[in-house]
């Protein structure tokens, strides 16, 4: 059901990077990857943002805690098929002896390994496979083996998500390759979603760090499929510097190469939306202020009235306004609020548009790639986002996903 | 598809109100009814809330002014099938000669009429075809047409809502009669959902405009079918003082009647939510304040992989606790939570519980009616809300309305 989204192309190694991954036994079906391994050269720098649900899980409490004491991370264990969550003490003894496993292995601190979970909720850790896995993913390290992980943290996705990119910035390569899992329970501050974002850039760790906190608020942070958002969200950005390309020298290039894979990889997490049958942009314009932009966009684009609409392909724009009109924000002024589908014009200063025929708009609605464009004519703030429809797959995976 | 909801038993009538409805024309189907009108003796007090959209529609914008000139209305009509928002100018003009053309049939000024609107946004008001049936509403009013005029309000409801009580004060009888409809679109701060409530209990304007804001929130605002605020919601309360009783001699008698018939009506339109399976109440205790008790309530309500847990009949539970984990209130302690399912519980101080088992909590999910219930253990506040479930139903219907 993926809306234009391919299997990943060509993925260039990371140079400071080695990757593995295998079938443990969490997942009933041994054909299926559901453990992998990210080792990271010393003297990287590695940043990281996770979900902020109240109900975190246990391996992203053990995250935070090991990025204090050890933020140069040297290994990331990542499972599919179990999230640790809501499994209190024993998911977090589980989590710590599975770092403790990476770390006798690969001859580091146990802090010095983030461990990440997806999968249900409320069940033990499966921690004996895990454990017996770790010698063989260790051996089988590879700087090649990016679709491997990419495959072995998926859930429901249906495909892989993966991308890479190079740029030559003053005569030297700079490369960018990442990988992300997710298509349920996505939403801004992260969702069921985990990212990993690897480039050879030299970028010391605080500014790696607020560097990946801007580029997640235009990609990951911009991205909604039903609103929910789990307990298990990371999003790490690694710049091992072996290509000596700094921000300084790297400039706007290198932060655009940035912003645009983290932005595909986040398409691609939608794309790949449970159910989507469309991938659908929504932009606001001419708000009072950005969080106003995004409040009217996330509206729109969490509403199930809009989303089963745009499943329907049916040009029944009057849930826009519905959902404009609900928008938590200050102000809005239903007399200076123009709405387009695409290029076409539904609704002028408030009113239909006089040139608006149900064909034009029918036409724009059969497309599998829509944009929806508010202005609010009040300021000159603005957000986009992306997000899918709601269709009968989107009820039935998530009727099914357990059974 | 209406879960445990039933065809209205006996309407009582409520002295000093007459109804009436017939099919005018909006709707296609000759046999239904899509207008309604509502005739109010002189004297009796009457109070309305509208809904928060900021595009409200039309007859909501009339409807406040000529509120604040004619707070004594003496009409209200009422449309299904056309919703007269997004419509500018012209669909202001078209309520304001609806309701010209009632006042010169009933000999009363145009602002002591009221219009109501609901269906279809984005077009015009056919208001030819409404002019004309009003002669014969008027002559058609009677006292006995509650049922009719319940089925004339109808959009997507699969059974018309209405709801009639009695009860003796002081050797006076009391009569309480309602209609409503809204079966999507339905949220807090009111829906498509248009609810009209009569009583010959003698209540002043301004307390029964105090007394419908406190019933209001513990029944229409406590309902969400999908999160989704219409532009057209309004709820009105008359009283005509016909019975003699009261706030003064009725006191919690009357209060207690009133907020039963309210918290049924709101129940009702529930019940009768648009591709509901399930009829689902979430109470959530031991929160700092009621606010964040509330917004608990309508996060686990309102969760997409929570509703189609529900539908599932899949006790999914991991889904609660990442409903509870991304509640948008100010403080959680996990290690504080629990949940209950009816009177199983499922986590205990943020753990699963140890009596748990699966076949347990299947047997709780396969009821039609289902109670979710949150401990925060952390205050006294509570809430407690109505919520259905996300079925495919929900998913056709709002792909397939207009078609």
């Amino acid at each position: 059901m993926a809306v234009g989204l391919q299997a990943p192309g060509e993925l260039h190694p990371v140079d400071g990077i080695r990757l593995a991954a295998t079938h443990c036994g969490i997942k009933a079906d041994p054909a299926v990857g559901d453990l992998g391994l990210i080792e990271v050269a010393a003297g990287a720098s590695v940043a990281a943002v996770f979900t902020q649900s109240h109900f975190c899980a246990a391996p992203v409490i053990l995250c935070r805690r090991h990025l204090r004491t050890h933020p140069a991370a040297r290994y990331l264990l990542i499972n599919s098929g179990n999230a640790n969550a809501a499994t209190g003490d024993a998911g977090l003894e589980a989590a710590a002896a599975s770092c403790a496993a990476v770390a006798a292995a690969g001859g580091v601190a146990p802090e010095a390994v983030l461990p990440f979970s997806t999968g249900v909720i409320a069940e033990p850790l499966p921690l004996d496979p895990i454990r017996a896995a770790i010698p063989r993913l260790v051996d089988a390290l590879a700087d090649d083996a990016w679709l491997a992980a990419a495959e072995a943290i998926m859930t429901t996705d249906t495909l892989p998500k993966a991308i890479s990119s190079r740029v030559e910035i003053g005569g030297r390569t700079v490369t960018i390759t990442g990988i992300a899992k997710g298509s349920g329970m996505i939403k801004p501050n992260m969702a069921t979603m985990l990212a990993f974002v690897a480039t050879d850039a030299a970028i010391d760790a605080a500014a790696l760090q607020a560097l990946l906190q801007e580029l997640v608020a235009s990609s990951f942070n911009a991205i909604t499929v039903d609103g929910d958002t789990s307990t298990n969200d990371s999003c790490v950005l690694i710049a091992t510097g072996a290509s000596g390309v700094d921000l300084g020298s790297g400039g706007e290039v290198l932060r655009g190469a940035l912003r645009d894979l983290f932005e595909r990889l986040a398409q691609a997490v939608i794309r790949d939306a449970e159910g989507a049958t469309k991938f659908v942009e929504v932009v606001v314009e001419g708000a009072d202020d950005e969080a106003d932009a995004r409040a009217v966009a996330f509206t729109i684009a969490e509403s199930p009235l809009v989303k089963t609409a745009l499943f329907a392909s049916d040009p029944n724009w009057g849930r826009l306004i519905m959902a404009i009109g609900r928008a938590p924000v200050g102000r809005i002024d239903p007399a200076r609020v123009d709405v387009h589908l695409g290029d076409l014009r539904l609704l002028h200063r408030g009113l239909p548009d006089p040139g608006y025929r149900e064909a034009l708009g029918q036409a724009e609605m059969q497309r599998s790639e829509i944009r929806i464009g508010v202005n609010l004519n009040l300021g000159a703030a603005r957000a986009r986002i992306w997000t899918s429809d709601l269709s009968y797959d989107y009820v039935r995976i998530n009727a099914e996903y357990r059974s």
